[in-house]
């Protein structure tokens, strides 16, 4: 056993968390999972279990937990809830915290790394912007058809040893990683796909990515919400060139009827990232003095379409 | 008997058609009913019915026929069509008239003048834009919540002694009328409603008007749509004063729970007039090199969520 082996947190036991978690703990590291709803499950089946197109890994007695007091501190809290969860962020991690903690967000969109450094410190935070296909599909079971790259970087830091030791832990794990010297521009870089995609496909009536780009006029918004995302990203320093737009287009043609995370979220009654991926981007778009019309009808109407999805569907089984 | 008595053909006897018609055969006038769908009920029945919110008006023995060809040359025909039958013109129209024959087109949006004036000669064209609150509820018969008002004026002519006359009929058989100058500008005056409410209620997930205007994001939508309408408006030589906005506002407000027409039909799976409210002005704004990203952007939604709307949900009964 290695004796600088870090004890890592998983806070969210969703699908980026327990797919996570389970590889990094499957590659010997000392994870503790900090669960809610699953938690009765779990400990039941005495399992967490991840199916990969090829494989599948089981974590058997994983330790788990209902209050992150019982974990006590931690090296490392990897923090995978959802953002419309982030009013549990002190609760949940502050008795995980001793000095050198670094906090590590896998969560979505703009607005993590700021609350976190507000709460805790920015000299703590570090972001990982998760790039794969990944659903739950019962307590503490993921199915990963895709498990891509995470791109890691640190908050308002060059990339640096304690970012690259992180990475190299998830390479380890068996996660393909990439380490940027720009957190921020690897967020609005994600943004310029899921703003539109996500977006459209749950404003144009529940549609798969698919039957966005066979109607040639949605296709246009496509195009055009990812002009607006890479016009404002460029006001806060983060260029990204033009071309990118048709390289996500024409790398979403062959993934067929893929359905978005928020499009899942939204068909399955769960709550929608609204905030996080459109409300924080316009606002942050607007206060540099960009216009971004469409980004703010699209967040108008999924503000609408998404108010009261909790109670009024039904969640999915 | 007034010797000089229009011959008038009402093509299209929906809601509109139903109500103008039976106003216009209850006050006297000749007047001579196309229909398709309702033909075997009215006949049956032997009359049509509007019921009015503290009156009612029955039309005994209507003149109703199944062809053109069967009611012949008229001096006026009013064309009650939606605008997604605008295909048929030609055949429905064509058989009714003779050299002096007037068209008057009582259909929303953008797009019916200019197709009438193409195959039968714009100098025969004038409009009427409807602002009322009427209902089929069966076959020949309407409920008017609204009678409110017709605001009509010639296609590329100023307002003249025809115009005038019509008008006065109109006046005869109980409707309040205007008569404009621009008939363009009355076109684009009532888009400027119509735009943003029936788009947004479809679009934000079916809501009504209320709702739209509870929320601030959307009620913000509705400014900016309106503000790109009468700029597009504007490059055509249709001056809408900005203030038109607020008026619209605050005259919606008292509307309550209103369902827009567009909305009406769009739930209960008919088609929507998506080209000539949506698309025909897009069009236009583009052409005379507007932006408008939300008309756009609101067309293109539309247009994916009305599609297939008639094979996919239940026709209303």
């Amino acid at each position: 056993m290695n004796p600088t082996k870090r004890k890592i947190a998983i806070i969210g036991a969703g699908a980026i968390g327990c797919y996570y978690g389970s590889r990094l703990a499957s590659a010997g590291e000392d994870v503790h999972f900090l669960l809610r709803s699953d938690l009765a499950s779990v400990r039941k089946s005495g399992r967490l279990r991840v199916e990969l197109p090829k494989s599948e890994i089981v974590v058997s007695g994983p330790s788990v937990y209902a209050t992150p007091e019982e974990i006590g501190r931690c090296d490392l809290v990897i923090i995978a809830l959802k953002t419309t969860a982030n009013g549990v962020f002190e609760k949940l991690i502050r008795p995980l915290l001793k000095e050198s903690t670094i906090l590590l967000t896998l969560q979505n969109g703009l607005g993590s790394d700021e609350q976190l450094a507000a709460l805790f410190g920015s000299e703590r935070v570090m972001g990982g912007l998760c790039f794969i296909c990944v659903n739950r599909t019962a307590p503490g079971e993921v199915l990963c058809i895709e498990p891509g790259a995470v791109a890691f970087g640190e908050f308002g830091r060059l990339a640096g040893e304690r970012l690259r030791s992180v990475v190299a832990m998830f390479e380890r794990a068996g996660v393909k990683c990439s380490a940027g010297d720009n957190l921020a521009e690897l967020r609005w870089k994600k943004l310029v796909w899921n703003v539109p995609f996500n977006g459209l496909a749950i404003a144009a009536g529940g549609i798969t990515t698919d039957k966005i780009l066979e109607c040639s006029e949605l296709e246009n918004q496509v195009r055009a919400l990812m002009a607006e995302v890479i016009e404002a990203a460029a006001m806060f320093g983060c260029n990204i060139p033009a071309s990118f737009i048709e390289k996500q287009i024409s790398s979403t043609r062959p993934m067929g009827p893929y359905r978005p995370s928020s499009l899942i979220d939204y068909l399955e009654g769960r709550e929608v990232e609204v905030e996080s991926i459109w409300g924080e981007p316009l606002r942050r778009a607007r206060s540099a003095g960009a216009k971004a019309p469409r980004m703010e009808m699209l967040y108008a109407l999924l503000k609408r379409l998404t108010a009261g999805s909790r109670e009024t569907k039904k969640p999915s089984p």
